[in-house]
């Protein structure tokens, strides 16, 4: 039996969806009556306090969010395997937003934009792809569908990653020992990782300060599409105006909605979105953990599970 | 004996690079002393009234420019064949061009920039890229370029030209006959079509008010980084004006510079460039041009010749 555990979202066309795909199993809703050692499934999305109360026979978590990271904080989180969502649709928007935002960086937007201002005439020739090195952080799905749109436009690639990652046509890096390396051949910093205690607070003033400076005229840019706790945003405001960073593509945020009083708004060269890079689809994501789920029922192995040591 | 006519570029440097290449060919600038009547090519870059006169023994001319429109109607322009550059390094500036454009008016720029400046947090999410369709005219070596770099972001292509073009992943249409097809199923127009009395004037009111507009929630985008001369600028004030445009990215202009007294510098939704979207560079074209000439002094045919009849 699957309980549907949702908030942010339209819990009753998730439910319908589900129980179309998964008949005959039972689908319910929080509020439904039933006995919930009957759940064997819960699918969540913000779960509340007591979102996992008395679920004692469950056998998997499944997780909405492509991001587990407020998920694995929940002290109600039982022992269970816990399925994240890895989806195609995702991964295109995601990458969609990353090529966007380098691009524009690549091409000098904000010096353009500001010469437009000014109806100055100056004709600057950004150097080709090849010249500019976006440096992405984060090598898993996400990373991994971002450089196979980034590869054919001709940038050169490098990666950095908890482990070492061999990608065709991407210099990488790996660990704490080489992140100043990666960082001092980067022009444009890509953050695709996923939040956990070692990366928070990643996207610094120090980070900032070893990208490479000599290559993009404005300075190096930063593109955050994975989450708020990744980046310290007094920094961020700090970097941009002495010239540390040249541009920031901001989707996330330490809080969210990112608040009228944040200083981020104002700033010429800070180019902001509300949490918009990537949403997961309710067509896809029934498809995904219905089909999941019947294969583990039928007996095969979960996939995409959490690795909890890890934390993503 | 090469003969190089050029202005607005360092021709000092180009007769010095060209000499390395070609010895033991002759190489001589304007106001040098020699003989018209033993240059037998010239290398041109907005020739002149008399840069061609006495040229009696010419074999071909070599234009440093891509687009040969202003050379075609030079008056003096002998009655020989015009080698036009194709550049590898040019085709990769225009198609980065391109593609920063075409991405950020998919993902919407115009529409999160107005939301930043009112501090809003109102979250809309773009569409795969996959759901847009970019239509591009013009399939010759930078329209084919662009569709290999748009191709693997996902987008779907189109492409219109004056004769028709078997492309894998694009939907080819030609002809005029066959136009307001091509515009009817476009989200973003992309010009790259070579500037000739046919397509002069095509990027005007009555094409973009026949472009999809039910797809960008901003409306349909052209992105021209062809000639300025395809251009109806009064059109484009009034597209983006009234919405029937949801926004332009303009690297040329009926004028150039673009006059400051020109309503475009201060449309919100237009995104002025000024002329940048792709420069030929020196070494690539002293190399391009001495194979072609060294060839063609060994027999070979010569190659990239323009059409005169086409006018591209």
């Amino acid at each position: 039996m699957l309980l549907l555990h949702l908030s942010d979202v339209d819990e009753a066309a998730w439910a319908k969806a589900f129980a179309e795909k998964l008949a005959p199993y039972k689908v319910v809703r929080r509020g439904d009556d039933f006995d919930p050692a009957e759940i064997h499934y819960i699918f969540v999305w913000k779960p509340q306090p007591d979102a996992f109360d008395g679920l004692v026979n469950l056998k998997a978590v499944l997780s909405l969010g492509a991001g587990v990271d407020a998920l694995m904080k929940h002290p109600g989180l039982p022992d269970v395997p816990v399925v994240r969502f890895v989806d195609q649709d995702l991964s295109q928007q995601m990458s969609d937003y990353v090529v966007a935002h380098v691009t524009m960086h690549h091409r000098q937007f904000t010096r353009f934009n500001a010469d437009q201002k000014a109806r100055l005439w100056d004709q600057y020739y950004p150097p080709v792809a090849q010249q500019t090195c976006v440096g992405i952080m984060g090598m898993g799905v996400l990373g991994q569908d971002a450089v196979e749109r980034l590869l054919p436009l001709g940038f050169t690639l490098r990666s950095w990653s908890r482990t070492p990652k061999q990608i065709e046509g991407v210099t990488g890096f790996a660990g704490d020992e080489q992140f100043d390396a990666f960082l001092s051949g980067t022009d444009i910093l890509v953050n695709l990782l996923p939040l956990t205690p070692e990366t928070a607070g990643i996207l610094n003033y120090q980070t900032f300060s070893k990208l490479r400076r000599d290559r993009l005229p404005g300075g190096p840019a930063i593109v955050n599409a994975a989450r708020g706790g990744h980046q310290k945003e007094a920094d961020i405001v700090r970097a941009l105006g002495d010239g540390t960073l040249g541009a920031a593509s901001l989707d996330v945020f330490e809080i969210e909605p990112l608040p009228e009083t944040s200083p981020l708004w104002g700033i010429e060269n800070c180019y902001i979105t509300p949490h918009i890079a990537g949403i997961s689809n309710e067509a896809t994501g029934v498809n995904y953990f219905s089909r999941i789920l019947l294969d583990h029922e039928a007996g095969k192995d979960l996939v995409n599970v959490v690795d909890r040591q890890r934390g993503y």
